[in-house]
Parts: C-alpha cells; sequence; structure tokens
C-alpha cells in the first residue's frame, strides 16, 4: 500500500496477535482516541478482554482475514511469527505496519544476520548448518563452545542447544534437525543491553536509552535503565538501532539485542519487529511510551518524546500468581498484570516498574 | 453488603456511567489484571470501545441492573448523579463502592454543605431557598454578589445563576426553580485548587497532592501541579480530605474543590465521590495515577504510591476536534484523548499532560 496520511481519532487499528503486547498496544492506542480490532486464534487471549471488536480465527483463514481488513484502518502485529502469506494477504489490503520486509528478516535468524552484515552492523560470527558434517565444519570453523539454533520460531531459549565441545555436535543436530538451523559463535559478553526505537511514516527515528537486561533461563527476568555502560556506547547502540530502522524503511517500533563484550563492543544478538518486554519500562518514565510510540508510528502521528524522566526497574512477573498483596504497592512501584487466566511456570503473568527518584 | 476480601486479578469491576471517566478507569483496572463491565444507557459512550462486557440500558431497568450485578464482582461509578434506587438497588446485590451514603451527600449541594459544616470542614455562608421571599432574605443575610445554584444535577458551571444585586434575585429564582436551592455567599477567593485522595477499604488514605485549577465559564481548563501555595496550606487540603473520607467510611477516590481565601484560607466548594478531571495529571507524573488508586480501593487491594516525581500542567482539550497535528508530540507531552466520536462545544474530547522535568 502507498504511504497513507495521519488517521484521526476515532480510526480503528488491528492488531495481529491477542497476547500481552496486543493487550498493552490497545490500552496505548485508546490513550490516543483509537479504536481496536484485535485478530487471535485464541478465544482466551488476554487482548480480547479489552476491546468489542475481535476476531477469533486461524490466521490462514482468508475469509475472516477479508472481513477483519475490512473493518480496519491499519495493521499491525505483536509478534514477528505472523505466517508470510497472511501478510501479503492483509497488506494487499490495508497498510501492513511494519512492512513484509521487517517481518521476513526479522522471522529467520539466518537471514536475520545477512541483512545486519550486509549493513555493516556486527553480529557474533555464524554459519548456515544443513547438515551433520556441515554442522562439523561450522563447529572447526566457529570453535566450541556455540549455539546451534533453529532458524525460525524461537523465542525465550526454546529451539536452541549449546555446544560445549565438538562432542556436542551429533546430539544438538539430532535434537533441532530436520529444521534449518544456524551456528553461532559463543560471544563473552560481558552485559546484554537492548535498544527500543521508533521510525514514523515520515522517516523521524526517535530511540529510547539501551536498558541492561538480565535473563535466566532464556527468560528475560529484568531491564534496568539506565544501563552501566559508557554514554558513547549508549549512543552507538541507538544509531545502530536508526541504521537498522532506515535500512528496512521501518514504521514502528523495533527491538534490537546486543551483547556488550569487554564493555566496549557492541554485537547485535537479535532484533524484533515489535514492542519489546525490554522497553516495558517505558510505560512508567517516559511521556510516550514504547507502545503509544508504535501506536503513533502505525497511525502517521509525529513521533512522541522518548526522553525518560527517572531511573527504573522493570523485573518481569514469571509463572508467579500475582497476588494483590505481592509487591503491588509501595515506594514508586508500578505494576502491570497481563490478565492471563492460567498461571504456568515460566509464562509472564504481568511486570512491575520500580521508579527510582532522587527525591 | 460486608466488607469484602481483596479481589483477585480476574475479578469483573462493574461501572456505572460510560463517559471518558469511566473509559479511564477501565485502562487503570486492566494495569490490575482486571476484567470490566460498563453499564451506561448511551450507546455511543466512549466506555463501549474498551470492553467487550458491556450494558446498554437506563439506570432503572431493574432487570438489567439485576444481569449486571449477577456479571461482576464490585460496583463503582463515574459520576454522582447515579440515582439512588439504583444504587441501593445493586448495593443489596454486590459491593457498592464508594456507599450509598457518599453518593447521597454529594448529588445535593445542601445536603453536602450541611455535612462538610457538622464535621467542621469550613465552607462559604449557604441559606437553602424554597421561594422568592425566602431568596430575598437570604440575599440580604449573605449580601451580594451571591451565587444562587441548583441542590441537584449541576456541573460544568449549569445550574447556576449569579445575583450580583438584590434586583437580580427575582429574575435568578424564576431560572432555576421549582427545583430546590442553595444561595452561596460569594467568595473572594485568590486561588482555586483540589485534592483528589483515596480511602482504602482498609481506612488507609492516601492524597495526591493540590492542584491549582482555572476555570473559564465554569469548565475546567487546566490544573496545574504543584499549587502555587504555602506549604502549610497544602497538608491543610489533604487533611481537609482526609477528614472527608473518614467522615463518610469511604472507600475510593474522592475529588474536593477548594477555594484558597487570600492565599490563607481554605473553603471547600464541592466534592465529588469520583475520579476527578483536576486529578489527570497524576497519569503523568505518579507511580500509582488516580484511575489506579481508585481500583485498588475498589477492589481492596492496598493503595499505591501517590507521590509526584515531576512538575507538570494537565490542559483539557475542549471542544476541539482532537486532530493529531495538535500539541500531541514534543517535549514532555502526554496527550489522551477520549474516542468521543464527535466534537461539540464545551464537550471535554482529551486533555494534555505537559511534564516539566528540571533535566
Amino acid at each position: 500500500m502507498s504511504e497513507t496520511t495521519p488517521l484521526p481519532p476515532g480510526s480503528t487499528i488491528g492488531i495481529l496477535g491477542g497476547g500481552q503486547l496486543g493487550r498493552m498496544l490497545a490500552l496505548a492506542a485508546y490513550r490516543l482516541g483509537m479504536k481496536v480490532h484485535v485478530f487471535c486464534p485464541d478465544a482466551d487471549s488476554p487482548a480480547f478482554e479489552v476491546t468489542p471488536h475481535q476476531t477469533i480465527a486461524p490466521y490462514e483463514d482468508e475469509a475472516a482475514l477479508a472481513r477483519f481488513a475490512e473493518a480496519v484502518d491499519v495493521v499491525t502485529y505483536e509478534f514477528e511469527n505472523v505466517p508470510a502469506a497472511t501478510a501479503a494477504f492483509l497488506a494487499q489490503r490495508k497498510p501492513l505496519r511494519p512492512g513484509a520486509r521487517a517481518l521476513g528478516v526479522a522471522q529467520d535468524r539466518l537471514e536475520e544476520k545477512v541483512f545486519l552484515t550486509s549493513i555493516g552492523v556486527p553480529v557474533a560470527a555464524y554459519r548456515a548448518v544443513t547438515s551433520s558434517t556441515g554442522l562439523t565444519s561450522a563447529v572447526d570453523a566457529l570453535g566450541t563452545p556455540a549455539v546451534l539454533k533453529t532458524t525460525r520460531l524461537g523465542y525465550d531459549g526454546k529451539g536452541q542447544a549449546v555446544i560445549r565441545s565438538p562432542e556436542d555436535a551429533v546430539e544438538a543436530f539430532q535434537a533441532l534437525s530436520p529444521k534449518p538451523l544456524v551456528l553461532e559463535a559463543f560471544v563473552p559478553f560481558t552485559r546484554e543491553i537492548s535498544v527500543v526505537a521508533a521510525r514514523g511514516a515520515d522517516g523521524t527515528v526517535r530511540a529510547f536509552e539501551p536498558a541492561e537486561n538480565r535473563h535466566v533461563g532464556g527468560i528475560l527476568r529484568s531491564s534496568t535503565v539506565p544501563a552501566q555502560i559508557s554514554e558513547a556506547l549508549a549512543w552507538q547502540a541507538r544509531e545502530i538501532a536508526g541504521q537498522i530502522l532506515a535500512s528496512l524503511n521501518y514504521v514502528g517500533v523495533l527491538g534490537v539485542e546486543f551483547f556488550v563484550v569487554e564493555d566496549r563492543d557492541l554485537l547485535v544478538n537479535e532484533i524484533a519487529p515489535r514492542v519489546h518486554n525490554s522497553g516495558h519500562w517505558t510505560e512508567a518514565v517516559c511521556a510516550t511510551d514504547q507502545f503509544e510510540q508504535h501506536i503513533r508510528a502505525v497511525v502517521d502521528w509525529p513521533l512522541g518524546d522518548s526522553r525518560r524522566f527517572a531511573d527504573v526497574v522493570m523485573e518481569n512477573l514469571i509463572g508467579e500468581t500475582t497476588l494483590p498483596d505481592q509487591n503491588q504497592s509501595g515506594r514508586g512501584v508500578r505494576p502491570h498484570l497481563y490478565g492471563k487466566s492460567e498461571a504456568r511456570p515460566g509464562r509472564k503473568m504481568g511486570h512491575i516498574n520500580l521508579i527510582r527518584t532522587s527525591t
């Protein structure tokens, strides 16, 4: 679709995916006077609790997709694994933001690394792996430890195997094949940071400050802002995020995860074409948070002020029943629960922002 | 109804009224993982756009009220003119917060003044007016100028007539009678301030800082925090709000409007048993805003942190079409549009918080 003009309040934003990110996008859209239509196959999705406009159907259901496209003014999504055919079908009918190119790149770890390398963004050394013998030579080339990953549909540490010595290769290959795989060199990082950045339809870029992330078992546990990195490195991370956005002619919010090596070098770990868990802190201490910034980009409004006016730590609530007496009050505490009906181990049930002011 | 225990996430909050206050209460409830059911006679209400659980029916429809009560865990409201019979009907079935007593007092200017006076809270001199001759003697007693007001259903400057000289009395009486009336002495105030304060079911009180309000034509235009008053006066205002809350055995958020006389004395102008337009600034600069604080009280959770971590000015968008290029980006700007389908003169379409940080 061609460029649109700014959508007025009262327009309807179509969101693919009904999880917590879709739910929080909806709440931000409401603050701008917009309406929201959520499309998700799972009737029990948290985002369905916050809008009367709903489609419960598989992403492959073209009749449902056509009705959805008819009912909305613009389409966005909360997850990167939107099927390519779904994206293409919708993009023919209404503006799809971010576009299909960003989605394609982010859906495939190998394509993502090829793209990032092509625009000069540093990533860990990697090799495509299509066979057991191919893996052996890749392990030879990159050394151990190394990480074997499926190129598609991995998240929260799933679809990965660590190869600590060449002997691990066979088992790792058997565990993950026949899916397309990529071997990544181990990065002896000192920190993990991320930048959430937005690009408007007019090309304006605004990046939030880097957050320092702590993962446990492949799942994000906390994001702390400011990150304990130099100002120069913080700006470099924001620059890289902006470069990726521009290269993809991207519209919306993008999450970029980095490894910091020896507190001096940055390597991009992965990108996510959507609002990002490590950007939830923005909700508590920025005039415009990542959710509103995404909506602003999607409806072609000027991007908002992404500066931060307090220090903050975001902590995920994972697999916990979120009872009212747990951490949900007290000094500078701002909880956000997702309304999920069932707490399961590893499931993200909510997050808490701890605002740290000097007063 | 008796005291409840804290409602867990996933509980359903019933809200009477579908305007912007109900809508913003719903968005806050979602951040605590709650569900929301809105009851409102007007199908075109802004709050209906943010929930799938809706009842469109008159407040007198007992069958609809009974179904609504059945569907929710607790009932609250966004406006003080909930019919007493409606409140009583619902309170027999589910906890009603704030309770019927607060509603009764706040619905009637005369009863409100009698109540406030009875607990030692200063208000402007007043006289009940039931006849034209009664008005004449009230004007004699209070002097001119004075303000004649209907005791019920006034808002945004409606239902009022200024009596500048005794000769105005007849015309004012004819304009407003046969409704029950109250004459209020003119208060030569230097400022108008308000305090939004909450009381939990456990009796805890947390008050937000006073805001300094500017009205034009009886409609709030802006609230500025901090107010230009002494620290002592600010604390006195918060104390009075707390005293009112305790005296009413109140659960939820209450708005208290004050006149400041000679920058030294406080008179309560009126109270509103609900979240308040002059508390919208809390959304931008407090860990817990007035909407979340109200929901916390209503579901019997501990009240949140109501401290402020930046200066702020809230400006109402009144009767304006809220186009995306109007004021909705820029440094420290945080807009909130209400999603109303039609802009009319005097109609509150949204508000903008201007966050003022020292950085």
